[in-house]
């Protein structure tokens, strides 16, 4: 039998564990050039919560009743396809599920030679892409620029630190344990970091790190960090929104401070994306980040729920609520 | 005598006339390199309301008891550098007084044969080539694409409409009297136009007015209408951000729904500019404008407060509460 995670209910503010569905049905098969795929690594990440609205996202949501959206790192075990094997291990974008069947024609295999299959969730997957296409494309870093990363100990913040470091630029992080603090600054090399948690003023917070101002920011997290950063912004400065997880799990929506006169005077740009904008760009990313990982410049963690599909629904929510160092990932079955 | 307008206190809100004084200082004498003028146009113009704040701006803050800033219209009469001469007619950056010494070199010459020389501070001066360079090069306009302008009857908002007619694009403006919109839409060819004042639900007004979204939007004015207007974004839509006037004389500052996700969700770019980034592409600017203007493709107003010096405040005040129609100016002399 094949175990899938459903969706029970909209979730209101945070979701709960009662929100999803363990319900099993038969294991598919795969029609012409088809293949079926056995779940290892189920990825969980901050964008499924919009997916879960009722609200209107940048792609399709999930109905009550069905499978959870997602991205799994998966191996063959049967395939209709010339150019798949079975023992292939890939990245499907099957939801949360044990097994699944997707068609072969342009499945993303994963090398196992290169680094453990885990970090095609992660670094060498769509967050690692995402921080670099955001950084890099989006936020035109340029060398000896400063950088802020909010959720910086996160699966993207994490990277984008690391890729700023690389480009020679100063960057500072925020993130919400001390625990995550110590480690962007200890292991990853960020210049600096603080435990927004343990802040109450983050414009005079932001001041003192960046005493001549931001260059880019990067934004994970979005609310009351983010607007101190309009203050504190350089002229021509460039705010890039990858997230706004901060936001999310709200029952009711925020207001903020009206900044955009900020715009103006910074001369400044805000600009959102997503990673499928790049989508021609990414095997080649993919080598130079691979470089970098082999090199010992770029590190990762991973946080590895090991309790099977069924633990998926508590992995998530403790992902929303800041539980993870770098990537989230729920571990299946064995590789 | 040279007659001139100081800062008398800094402005809590709307401006008042006591605000400003009224004062007499002997005319100056121009040194080496240097030249005489007298100011036949005052601009006044929405950026000044910033630089009367104590609050740091884009640019120096007018001191109190220091002649307002600004640019002039103004005729030379007496010259002290061999590429100007007397009965030139010229922009020169005194501030609001009726004469001023400033040095010859770079000082932009205008040519009374093109167009009136009042236009040299209007659809032919900086509002002209706001318009220009926000909607071009900033919004990056393509054909047929959608526009929405707020402010559309000030001296920027109504030649960005026009301009976007140029290219092809539908446009649609808001106003603050039927007046205006009546102007905007029979005058200068305008798709649609609403007053803002005589409607309440801006998100409705907008869905109607644009059922496929915004492409670009140039917001002069901030607040609600730029509220709404981030819930009609299209994917890849741009907000140019040129003024914020609805902000400039509020005595406590506004908050407003946070809006930073939709920049997501929409692929959306949000940025500032100031005129003066594209200086050196000004001189080829006014050349295609000069032409349209002549083609009968650009139409403008004027809102001429006839008052002289004296009026300047009165005149500043009137436009910032929206009591022009395209191009503020006080008339100060005769040509």
């Amino acid at each position: 039998m094949n175990r899938q995670i459903t969706l029970a209910s909209r979730p209101v503010g945070y979701p709960k564990e009662s929100d999803f569905n363990l319900v099993e049905v038969p294991i598919p098969t795969p029609g012409d050039g088809e293949v079926l795929v056995k779940t290892l690594y189920l990825s969980v990440d901050p964008y499924m919560r919009g997916r879960i609205n009722a609200a209107k996202s940048y792609a399709a949501n999930v109905e009550i009743d069905e499978v959870m959206v997602g991205s799994v790192i998966a191996e063959v075990i049967e395939t209709n396809h010339s150019n798949v094997e079975v023992g292939d291990i890939v990245n499907a974008g099957i939801g949360w599920q044990e097994y699944g069947v997707v068609g072969g024609n342009g499945l993303r295999k994963i090398d196992p030679t290169i680094a453990p299959i885990s970090t095609a969730g992660g670094i060498l997957g769509m967050p690692g892409l995402t921080a670099y296409f955001g950084l890099l494309e989006v936020g035109k870093l340029q060398e000896r620029e400063t950088v802020f990363v909010s959720g910086a100990a996160g699966a993207v913040g994490s990277v984008v630190g690391q890729i700023a470091k690389i480009k020679g630029c100063r960057v500072v992080g925020s993130a919400g344990t001390d625990e995550k603090v110590a480690y962007i600054v200890d292991e990853l090399g960020f210049d600096d970091a603080f435990n927004y948690k343990e802040v109450t003023d983050y414009h005079e917070e932001l001041q003192r790190l960046f005493p001549d101002g931001i260059d880019v920011y990067f934004d994970n997290v979005g609310g009351v960090i983010t607007d101190a950063v309009f203050l504190n912004l350089r002229i021509k400065g460039r705010v890039v929104i990858c997230g706004q997880i901060s936001q999310y799990n709200l029952e009711k929506p925020e207001t903020g401070p009206r900044f955009l006169w900020h715009m103006i005077t910074k001369r400044a740009r805000i600009e959102g994306f997503l990673v499928s904008e790049f989508a021609d760009q990414h095997a080649e990313a993919l080598v130079e980040m691979s470089e970098w990982v082999r090199q010992g410049k770029l590190k990762y963690r991973e946080t590895v729920e090991e309790g099977g599909i069924e633990s998926a629904p508590a992995a998530f929510i403790s992902m929303l609520k800041g539980g993870n160092i770098g990537k989230q990932l729920v571990k299946i079955a064995d590789f």
